[in-house]
């Protein structure tokens, strides 16, 4: 490539290392830091974060992008240089588009809403949230109008995390499968006697835990001489290098599935991150192309493989080997209880079956609250009616209904429908790659990952952010994120195990 | 304060925090980081290193210096605000002295030397390092011109890490108790007999270490809200904050004291920033004011508390709770084999009797190379030689000898010093604060500490780098740094354990 491309590269390394190196910080705070360290930690990465905004945000990127942009014109769309250049213009011009002062603001705004929700959460009265929120709707309505959008408004803040995608998109693909999903929960819970989990709830070890998820996911195909895990409140996964990527778990001395499961899901996150091609390192694009890509990873592995019964066949007899209680616990009955399915309140704790549902929930609140044809104020009963049209049920309060999660509290309205996504893309890709490898499942019932692994790092992996997720999606694919085969899938499973 | 002096601490705010995120990726990098990441965290802290020293000697900061140094002109000496414009206007002067073509190439010359050192120490065989010696003495001369100095060219490079600080003064510190060493040394050579200290080196569980050695800091009065221990290769202490300090540990499973007195010593760090005051925080004021100073505190934590038979009296019992191996075992034998003291080749490996002799013999040969009265390629014979007349032995090779330690190839002359001042000033400081609160032996056989503690805390730790370390010890002692209350503590307590 040429002078000017080089100068941009170098330009966007030296802002990318800032922002890795804010992520260590964050790492840290949530795997290390005493909490004597929070106030200074605060002030350290909001100085990172000012000069990363500021260098990117320069008119001397903007210069070296456009010198760049005519140097590469006749580049391969696919190219690594058309590629960087056509991203990091889109991500440049959504950083210049929001001004300053509103930034300035919402952070204010959304820092002292933090706690405001966290309270209100805990005395279970939206009441003392509410003001907050009506506040950071308002700004982020000005928001999708700084950033622009075609459809609808939505699709601005979707943008955000899913580039490319549309509400319209979104909708058509929720619409469709959302039905099937009350109906398949409403048939599960009326056999819900078919299955018992009691074995999960029982003393589980945590070193023993933390031994077996670990030698499971190195089994995957983890790399720990570039990734490392460490124990924190809430599990996540972040990377500061392809080869150098973190996981965190969390452990519950009562119940196995938390850390086994978790390790699973974040491993499948790293297992992205430590895919993406050499060639892309250090650059902006060394990163999954969209969150919904993303999870789609870390619920093809979580769920796809960790909740089959291929992949217990072998894995089963390992773990009697450390929980010698388990012996007399045959593989139908395991599988079945790592699977079991109920309806409940809590996103987090939503299983496979019921996740989608609350995604979709939350998306036409979202969208409702957005265009302004739902009050903030009515939130809450919005909320449960349309939850006990979903499952059946009826939330107690607002600890358990429209309070339950920390999102709204930090303005990223849009982030929601990923979740969903992910979990869509997990079955079409995992499908896409049996069709290419037809011996995948029974080389996970074999013990043997790397035929799914190493499809996934050539199909999806590799390519970092050089696509939209609806780009690369067609690629792999064929077609457009569908909801067909996830519900085919589920329908399928859990006929099965409930005895549908 | 005024708003120019307002403007200047803002803006050195913000550089404190790009180096304070240098530091945490130093930190991660020793205590989590896989061995894929060293790549990427080169290119990261490099970045961070460049913006930092780019905002630090930028004109912006030089006029902020000028202005706000009208502003408080006529600011006690002692203030902070006078403090905050002479220190950082003295580290802004030494930042801009020195051409950034010779920082670019230095830092080439060492990160090369670096490795070719390791490669001569592992084949014995200092003519693979000289050529690379010989070129970092050649530019280190040249950084003293840049510097500038009075006495000698060796005080701009003592200077660097002991702010003040002549040669004439630390060479007549030094000739002060060379020989009173040299004597010492060989009197307890003779009577090696009277102490074995077989009973240290025998299997010590690792995690019963860590437990004891956690233990005996926490009630030193390292305070775990504000700080953090983990595990490293070499122990160290750092800081991103005085309210967030971390320590690492080094463990040997057969030998005891590596962990405990290890531990104690990096506490002794740690507490000294953890003791910073507030009114500091977040400033390049909020350190330990020097290498020697720092090292006074780590020393008296480690040899004059955690060394001593009060300390003892009062822990071993709860150390045979731990290892009840050690049940049979009288207080005047731990006692004696905890201070067991030997002359050895290599420094890191010497007890508290030895150490500084170490220290002077590196001291006059990095005088002479500087000021070429020895050649490079003359050092090992100079270093043979001058190692029998002070110890009585010699180096078999020069693995054991001039090549033993790193910090020639990093290029930091002018180092090595403060590691002996900081022995010298932990006895003075000591004695000072029991002729303030004559209780403190008694207080410390009885496992209390704050007495020593908060006597530190106000007289030394609350200043951070407000004043040179020959200003502090003058306003703590009444006097400047002086060898003869070391040589005295060691005479004392090494005639009676080696009944001399």
């Amino acid at each position: 490539m040429g002078k000017q491309y080089e100068a941009l590269v170098a330009r966007l390394r030296e802002i990318h290392n800032v922002g890795m190196a804010a992520s260590i910080l964050s790492w840290d705070q949530q795997t290390q830091m005493p909490r004597g360290g929070a106030e200074a930690r605060a002030s350290q990465l909001a100085t990172l974060s000012k000069i990363e905004h500021e260098m990117f945000t320069s008119e001397i990127t903007g210069q070296l992008l456009a010198d760049a942009a005519t140097e590469v014109a006749d580049a391969d769309y696919d190219s690594d240089a058309a590629s960087m250049v056509r991203v990091v213009q889109e991500d440049y011009d959504n950083s210049t588009k929001i001004p300053t002062k509103w930034v300035t603001e919402f952070t204010q705004l959304t820092s002292m809403a933090d706690g405001i929700w966290a309270k209100a959460r805990q005395d279970k009265d939206f009441s003392q949230f509410q003001p907050s929120l009506e506040r950071i709707v308002e700004m982020v309505r000005e928001k999708t109008e700084f950033l622009g959008y075609e459809d609808h408004p939505y699709s601005a803040l979707l943008n955000q995390y899913e580039r490319g995608i549309t509400t319209t998109q979104v909708k058509k693909i929720f619409d469709d499968h959302k039905a099937g999903l009350i109906e398949l929960i409403a048939a599960i819970n009326a056999n819900a006697d078919k299955v018992d989990d009691s074995i999960m709830h029982r003393p589980y070890d945590v070193d023993k835990q933390r031994q077996f998820g670990l030698k499971m996911i190195e089994a995957y195909g983890f790399d720990f001489s570039r990734g490392y895990q460490a124990v924190s409140v809430h599990p996540f996964c972040t990377h500061f290098s392809s080869n150098d990527v973190r996981l965190t778990t969390r452990f519950d001395p009562d119940f196995m599935n938390t850390s086994v499961f978790g390790m699973m899901h974040e491993a499948g996150h790293g297992m992205y991150e430590q895919g993406i091609g050499q060639n892309l390192e250090g650059t902006p694009l060394a990163s999954g192309t969209s969150l919904g890509i993303h999870e789609s990873q870390s619920r093809m592995w979580e769920n796809l493989v960790g909740r089959s019964k291929g992949f217990w066949s072998w894995a089963l007899p390992q773990l009697k080997e450390i929980f010698p209680h388990l012996e007399s616990v045959d593989l139908n009955t395991f599988y079945k209880a790592i699977n079991k399915s109920e309806a409940s309140f809590i996103r987090v704790e939503a299983d496979e079956v019921n996740y989608n549902l609350h995604i979709i929930l939350r998306f036409e609140i979202e969208m409702d609250l957005i265009t302004g044809k739902l009050d903030v104020k009515d939130a809450p009963e919005a909320w449960n009616t349309k939850f006990n049209e979903f499952f059946g049920i009826t939330p107690a309060d607002d600890a358990q209904g429209v309070l339950q999660d920390v999102h709204w509290s930090y303005g990223i309205h849009g982030y929601f429908p990923t979740y969903a996504l992910g979990n869509l893309l997990s079955v079409q890709f995992y499908n896409e790659a049996v069709k290419a490898h037809p011996s995948i499942p029974s080389d996970i019932a074999n013990g043997k990952f790397n035929t799914l692994l190493t499809w996934l790092n050539e199909n999806i992996h590799q390519h970092g952010r050089k696509f939209t997720s609806d780009e690369l999606t067609n690629k792999v694919t064929g077609e457009s994120i569908q909801s067909r085969d996830y519900l085919a899938y589920l329908t399928t499973k859990y006929s099965d195990i409930y005895e549908l």
